[in-house]
C-alpha cells in the first residue's frame, strides 16, 4: 500500500499595483504549491521521512513545469531530533518569517527588511532540528558547494510556551567572493484580544550594513482576523530610512478556506536597499488540502 | 487527512497519415492527462473546489516537463453556481466540442470547423457556472490581460433534458491588435437506437468569415460504438468548400478502459483555412482513472 | 473513486571522487523516483494496467522539471501476458543490470561494461512479457522511430526457481547510420550463505567489439548485507583490459529504508572504451514509499 500523503495550497488573488494594471497572481497569501510527503516507523523511537514539494502558479497552470523546488528531502527522526538530507530550508529561514505583520502575505511591510534576503532553501543542503526541552528547540543547517553554489550555513533557536514566542537566527551566505551575514531576533506575545508581532534584523554584507525593524499585531474577530504592520530599514551611513506599512484581513470559510484582502504601502525615498515606492492592494482564496 | 483525488487519462494509439510513417500518438480518443482535485463543504451549502490538471504525452513521457497546462483553479461552490480563478476552460469550450463526431477524438472530421479555433484555456481567467433551472445552464468567462496576452470573453447556454440536448456559445478573442469572434450553435437527440449530432459554427476574424456545419450520428450496438460524421466549411467569398468525412468505433473493455479505431478523410481543396488534405487512420486504447 | 497508486523512492547520499570535491548525489543506490500506477480488473482474466513513472533529483528538487521519462505507458495483461505501449524498459533491460554486483547500485563495478551501453526506455515502445511456464518467462520489445530516433529491438528469456536464476537477452540499437548489437547471458546462484552472480556480455558496434565478464556475492548478515563484485572488459584486437572493482554493504532499517556505504575502484589502463581511471565512495539513505 501507498503510505504517501498529498498536500498542498491553492491560493489565487488579484492584485493592484498603483501604477500597473490589475493582475491576477498565485500565491497571495501563501505560496501555493503541491506536495508528497510521508513517514515510516521504524521502532525504537526511529523513523524516515521524506518530502517532496513544488511551488505551484495556479493563474497560469505553471507554466515552467513542475519541480519539487520548495523541498526535496529524505531523513530520520528519533528522540535526538530530526536530520535531513537534500534540498531544505534553512534553520534561519525556520524563524526568520514568524513575525511578518499581515500573515507573512505579500501584503506585509516585511518586504523591506533586508534581513529576509537570504538563500531560503539552497541545494545538497543538511538540516538538524533538535528535540524540545521545556519549549526550546533549535535548528542547524548548511549545504555541499557544488558548482560553484552558495554555501548557506545558519542556526536557530527558538522559545515557544504559553503567549510566548521568541526566536534567534543567524545565517552566513558565503559564494566564492562575498559574505553576507544575517541575524534576526523575533518574538510574539498572545494577549488573547490581539498578538503583538516584533522583530530586529541585521544584514551585513561586506562593508554595507542595515537594520530592519518590524512591528505588527493580529488580531482576532471571531472568524475574521485582522493585522497591522509597520516596518522600518537604516542602511549605516545613510540618514533616510526605508519605511513600509501593510494592513490586512483574513476570513474563515473553515480551517481549510480563506479568503483574505490587505494593503500596503512602501514609502519614497532615495535608498542603497533598491525598493521602489509603491502601493499594493488585493484580495483571494486560499484553498489547503 | 488528504482531500484531494487523483484522477487520469492515459490514451495510447497508432495513427498513419497516408503521405507519412505509422506513428504511435498520446491523447487520440482524449487526451492524455494527470489531475489533482478536491472540494471542501463549508457548510451553509457553500464549497470550495480546487482542479490542478496537466496533459500528459504517454507515447514519449511527456519530455517537455509535467505542467498544470490543462485547468489550475480554486474557486467557491453553493445555490448561486460556482466560480473559479486560475487557468480554465473557456464557458465557449464548455459547448463547442460537444456534438464532434467521432468522439469528439483525432479522427473527428470537425479538424476543419474554424469556429473551433478558439483559446481554450487562457492564463488569469475568472469563470462564473450558473446551476441548473430546469435543464437550463450556463456559463461566463473572462480573463484578465496581463504581458498583452489575449482576452478571451465568451458565454455559453445550454439545455438538457430527457433525449435533447442544445447549446449555444460565443466568444471574442481580442489581442491588442485584433478581434476574432466565435458562435456555435449545437444539439443532440437521443432516439435510442443512434445519438444524432449536429452542429453550426461562424467565425470572423476581420473581414475573413466562415461558416461551418457538422452532422453526425452515434449508434450503439452492445460493447461498441460506432460514430460517423461529415463537416463542411465555407469562407465568405470563396466557391470552394472544405470537407471532411470521418468513421470509428469504440469497444467498451469497461467503463473505464476502452479500444477504439477511427478514420478521416479531409478533401483537396485550395483554401484559406490552411488545412491541408489528408487521410488518417488509426487505433489505440484509453484507460481512465 | 482513485484508483491510483502513488509510489516512489527518494535516495540521497554523498560521493566522493578521489579527485574532486565531496558531492551529495540522488539515487546512488537506486534512481530516485515518483510514479502513479494503476490496474483494472476487466474480467475473463483480462486487465488494464498503466504506470507514469519520473526521475527525481532529490538533491536538488529536480530542478530541470520533472517528467514521466522512466516509464509512461497504458497495456492490457491477461493470460497471453501483458502488453504495453508507451516509453517502457526494453526487455534488454529487463534482465541486463541482474548481476550487477554492489547492488546494481552507483558503487557497482558494472560501470566499465559495453554491454550496459544500450538504449534503456525509448519512445513509442511496444512490449510483450510473456506469462510464466514452469519458472520460465520472455519478453519482446520494439519501438518505432519517429523523428529518425533509434529503434531498440530486443528479447530476453528467463528462468528461475529455487536457488537459481538465469537469463539471456538481445538488443539492436539502430539508427540511420550504425548498429549496436547487445548480448548478455547472466545468472545468479543463491547458497544461503552467500548468492553468486555472473554475467557475460558481447557488444557489437560496427567492426569496434567487445567482451565483457562480471562476478560478485552477496553475503546476508542479519539486516546487513555484504556485496562485491569485480569486472573485467576486453576489446577485441586491444591486449590492455579494463578493470573495476567495486565493494558495499546495506544495512536495513526496515523493509522500505535501507542505510548504504560503497566504494569503486576503475583501473589505470588506457583503452577505447573512454572510461577513466577513478576512485569513487561514499554512502547515504534509500527510502521506498
Amino acid at each position: 500500500q501507498s503510505s504517501v500523503t498529498l498536500y498542498g495550497i491553492v491560493d489565487v488573488g488579484v492584485i493592484k499595483n498603483k501604477d500597473a494594471a490589475t493582475e491576477m497572481s498565485s500565491g497571495l497569501l501563501s505560496g501555493s504549491r503541491l506536495g508528497f510527503k510521508g513517514s515510516e516507523d521504524l521502532g525504537g523511537g526511529l523513523s524516515a521521512v521524506f518530502k517532496l514539494e513544488g511551488g505551484l502558479a495556479v493563474d497560469t497552470g505553471t507554466p515552467d513545469a513542475f519541480k519539487f523546488n520548495r523541498e526535496s528531502y529524505v531523513g530520520l527522526a528519533g528522540g535526538f531530533g530530526e536530520i535531513r538530507f537534500g534540498k531544505i530550508w534553512t534553520a534561519y529561514d525556520d524563524i526568520a518569517w514568524n513575525v511578518n505583520p499581515v500573515f507573512d502575505s505579500a501584503f506585509s511591510p516585511a518586504v523591506v527588511r533586508p534581513s529576509l534576503g537570504f538563500e531560503g532553501n539552497p541545494n545538497n543542503g543538511i538540516k538538524y532540528v533538535s528535540p524540545e526541552f521545556g519549549g526550546v528547540s533549535g535548528a542547524f543547517s548548511t549545504n555541499l558547494r557544488e558548482g560553484g553554489a552558495t554555501r548557506s550555513t545558519a542556526f536557530q533557536v527558538k522559545y515557544e510556551g504559553g503567549p510566548i514566542y521568541a526566536g534567534l537566527a543567524h545565517q552566513i551566505d558565503k559564494d566564492g567572493v562575498d559574505e553576507t551575514k544575517y541575524t534576526t531576533v523575533n518574538g510574539t506575545y498572545d494577549f488573547g484580544a490581539a498578538k503583538l508581532l516584533a522583530g530586529y534584523g541585521r544584514t551585513a554584507e561586506g562593508s554595507v550594513k542595515a537594520t530592519d525593524l518590524s512591528i505588527g499585531a493580529d488580531v482576532p474577530l471571531g472568524a475574521v482576523t485582522l493585522s497591522a504592520g509597520y516596518v522600518q530599514t537604516k542602511v549605516d551611513g545613510f540618514s533616510e530610512r526605508l519605511r513600509s506599512f501593510g494592513l490586512g484581513a483574513t476570513y474563515d470559510l473553515s480551517k481549510r478556506t480563506v479568503l483574505y484582502a490587505g494593503a500596503r504601502k512602501v514609502n519614497d525615498t532615495t535608498s542603497d536597499l533598491g525598493i521602489a515606492a509603491e502601493t499594493t492592494y488585493g484580495l483571494g482564496i486560499k484553498h489547503s488540502f
